[in-house]
């Protein structure tokens, strides 16, 4: 884990520097990138929560996916990451927002959506950044491969913007 | 963490036996709680989601903690879990929720309230639970501590329910 909370740490630098915030909207990593970014002490500074959206009914009621997208689409793609991602920052009123949906494991793939299947989005306020991800852990090692795709992503697109 | 894990499969046993659903809304732990309900297998069937409550807003206005009780007894407070718990069992439709609020550290200790006191809280169907400590580790030691007894509190009501 000690390589990951080094990134929330840098993730946290850079949003100090801009003197943005942070919101998180996570189904399958289901509360660890909260966990991890509030490792780092003074996380409070920029990080202003999250939802743990488990269920597709949290994912359309709080965060504001759309209906349609989980039927068309389905709650693993890149179109409900990127809605999960713009809920969370319009949610928490926040400059970024890291969003994950995947499927763990070790039930729940399909051929189509294999287990490991994952997208993590970072809405930012210049537009949404989104990247898919087929892990091939058990559920544990996918939660935590998940969690530092986003975090890398954050890191990236923090960068792009400082 | 691997005690902890073997905590939230007990947990989960107990819940689909009263074929119930669980919530979470955490402040200091950060999404740990979610992070380890939801590394059990299966847990999609009971856990419904959470919010990580990391700013006082968020209390407010997702969770429906009264101003008022943040006023007058503070965001760390038997009041506030008490609250943050009801309204996670509101906001997500579940029988049973899970709150903890705290101070991590290692600053914004107070002599009133000193870094590590933390309250954690199950809303059940009968009614909530609070409990109130003072861990005196650091702040990783403080989140961990906190999760273990938000779910030994979360086992010892599922067991008198049961």
């Amino acid at each position: 884990m000690e390589d990951l909370t080094r990134l929330t740490a840098l993730a946290g630098e850079r949003l100090r520097l801009l003197g943005a915030h942070l919101a998180t909207a996570e189904s399958c990593t289901g509360g660890l990138i909260g966990h991890l970014i509030t490792e780092v002490p003074g996380s409070s500074a920029y990080y202003v929560g999250g939802v743990v959206a488990y269920s597709n009914e949290v994912k359309v009621q709080l965060l504001g996916v759309r209906h349609e997208t989980l039927v068309q689409h389905g709650a693993v793609s890149r179109e409900t990451a990127t809605e999960m991602a713009q809920g969370a920052q319009r949610l928490f009123g926040c400059e970024y927002a890291v969003a994950v949906t995947g499927i763990a494991g070790p039930t729940g793939g399909t051929p189509e959506k294999p287990v490991g299947l994952t997208y993590v989005a970072v809405a930012t306020p210049h537009g949404v950044q989104v990247k898919r991800f087929v892990w091939s852990g058990n559920r544990s090692e996918n939660k935590r491969l998940s969690a530092r795709a986003a975090l890398e992503l954050l890191c990236a697109c923090l960068r792009n913007d400082g």
